[in-house]
């Protein structure tokens, strides 16, 4: 088949690969329905994480099963599911505790920009619906598999309360997810920090009450003002660079809570620094596993529309211009189409 | 009168200063019925941390109100109190949020080591008794108020959890009063880190249910056997040093919580190993004012006797011995009799 190769910064091809097999029989093989480019994957593109050689780019996926391994007993060919990106055996104590992210048995997902895809640890990562979803539910179910999923535990990690105050860094998809995430789980003021008209539509469409385009420490500034100086009890950081991390920071009121699913890029912190700044803080590879079945529900009842955050839709053959939209900021998000 | 001043590292003396005397009509002027050397103490007497001349030492205190300002209105002379080592209003919004140690009027206490002190912001820090407790009550209340109220902290900032598995870092004062307060929670398993024989014997007094003596990556490797490879959910930080952080990191199950009360002291952490270490971290000057009522029914009631931390008691004369002896270890904390 072909499939989509980084063979180094900028340089994305859509190329003949072997197609994916079985190679251990806890494992599936799965048709995709859809597939996307992740913001983490333009770290590479952009020269900022170093590749050892050529690579099979991908880690969203959604599809319906072609084949099982042997010893597959939950999952079965013809399904269609949804899974992580990271793959967990959901039996281990980290998976029991709800932290899938950091199952004994993990691996990361790679090699979903393609028509077909081995996923790693079927039983343990996927989740199957009851019925074949309708086409249009695709984009929703595609966004559940990661940057949702992110968003989500990014709101989960920083506990966001009903009726609470919470800032949200960062106006890439996850960001926007976080905010999607926040107004499910009730809070009552979300502000978003984004400096893009686009993104700050979609941020209010997403729940979004307050918009701050400033940032650094007129960012937090302005942040201060719209709390009466206190900050708020709630803050994600969706990005992973100093600044952002500062914003963060900045934002959270003294016993707070900072959700930070932005890989760290070159972020520090001073323990003294951080004790007196009082601000309690998880980070991490969102565990999407716990939160599969309940955010697959929400979106085939209807209740929300994560896949709003593709803004450019391509056929998969194309993804070399999808990740050049998605570095020159074109897009928020690249879905891309695998033919039927 | 005579109270106790620092020159410099290493050099405590008891010696002739002016009364305290109410500088705001927010003060209060209590009269102690003891005090005590603070772990913290030790930075400057070590050379640790710098000093900008003489320090009137002493921020841990209990006693009776001898004079208010013209502003104080919940507390009145005659009452016996006690109040945390941050000075705080009780007001508010950080207050309000159980932070009261991060509040907007904060000011740290200082000059208790003597048998007369201010205290600011009388009304927001003291909590009073209905009655004049007993004599032998006097060390049990004098440890409410910080060494005891900073291990109950380390204990909800690290969530412990009923039934829970807790592992405390540390076996000084504060790490066998976070030991203590564990217990108090409820959790199933506390493994106290410690070293000396008779802080171990102390540690398992409070509550301990193991104790692993090694340090660094053994004592990191006996605890994660001790879980079966999981690690605690909930991991007290009670020293501050770059070892004992690491310690804590490698002992929290991923997911768990860290709570850490120990001023780090050259302690960094790299953003990316934070991340996917994926563990929650709360640390911070303890908001003791949220817990003194409790705290202050548990002792009186009887059911805490968190004074036996005190393992040398002399009169407040012998201060620089005092200061000596939990120097060179001797003692784990010294507190100090002050005249009737």
């Amino acid at each position: 088949m072909y499939a989509t190769v980084m063979h180094g910064p900028g340089d994305v091809r859509y190329e003949r690969v072997e197609d994916p097999k079985i190679l251990k029989p806890t494992d599936a093989i799965i048709k995709l329905s859809a597939t996307c480019i992740c913001g983490s994957d333009l770290w590479p593109y952009r020269g900022l994480q170093p590749q050892n050689g050529p690579s099979h780019m991908g880690h969203e996926y959604c599809g319906v099963v072609v084949e099982v391994g042997s010893e597959v007993r939950t999952i079965k060919p013809g399904q269609f599911v949804v899974g992580s990106f990271c793959l967990s055996d959901n039996t281990c104590p980290h998976c029991q505790f709800g932290f899938q992210s950091s199952c004994r048995s993990r691996e990361f997902m790679s090699g979903a920009q393609a028509p077909y895809a081995r996923v790693a640890l079927a039983d343990g990562t996927l989740v199957a619906t009851n019925e074949m979803p309708d086409a249009d539910m695709i984009p929703h179910m595609l966004a559940v598999s990661d940057v949702l999923g992110t968003g989500w535990y990014g709101a989960d990690a920083a506990q966001v309360l009903k009726g609470g105050t919470v800032v949200v860094v960062g106006d890439g998809a996850v960001g926007l997810m976080g905010i999607l995430a926040a107004s499910q789980m009730g809070a009552g003021r979300i502000i978003a920090m984004s400096s893009h008209k686009d993104r700050q539509k979609l941020a209010l469409e997403f729940g979004a009450t307050d918009i701050v385009a400033a940032r650094g420490e007129d960012g937090i500034g302005e942040i201060m003002e719209l709390t009466n100086g206190v900050g708020a009890e709630s803050v994600l950081e969706c990005v992973g660079m100093e600044q952002s991390m500062q914003q963060a920071i900045g934002v959270c009121r003294p016993g707070g809570t900072i959700g930070y699913v932005g890989v760290p890029h070159g972020v520090t912190f001073e323990g003294r620094d951080m004790f007196f700044a009082q601000k309690r803080m998880l980070g991490g590879p969102a565990p999407v596993r716990r939160f599969l079945p309940d955010l697959m529900d929400r979106v085939l009842q209807g209740k929300i529309q994560p896949g709003k955050v593709f803004d450019l839709v391509l056929p998969i053959e194309q993804v070399a211009e999808g990740y050049k939209a998605m570095d020159e900021r074109r897009a928020i998000k690249t879905m891309l189409q695998v033919a039927e």
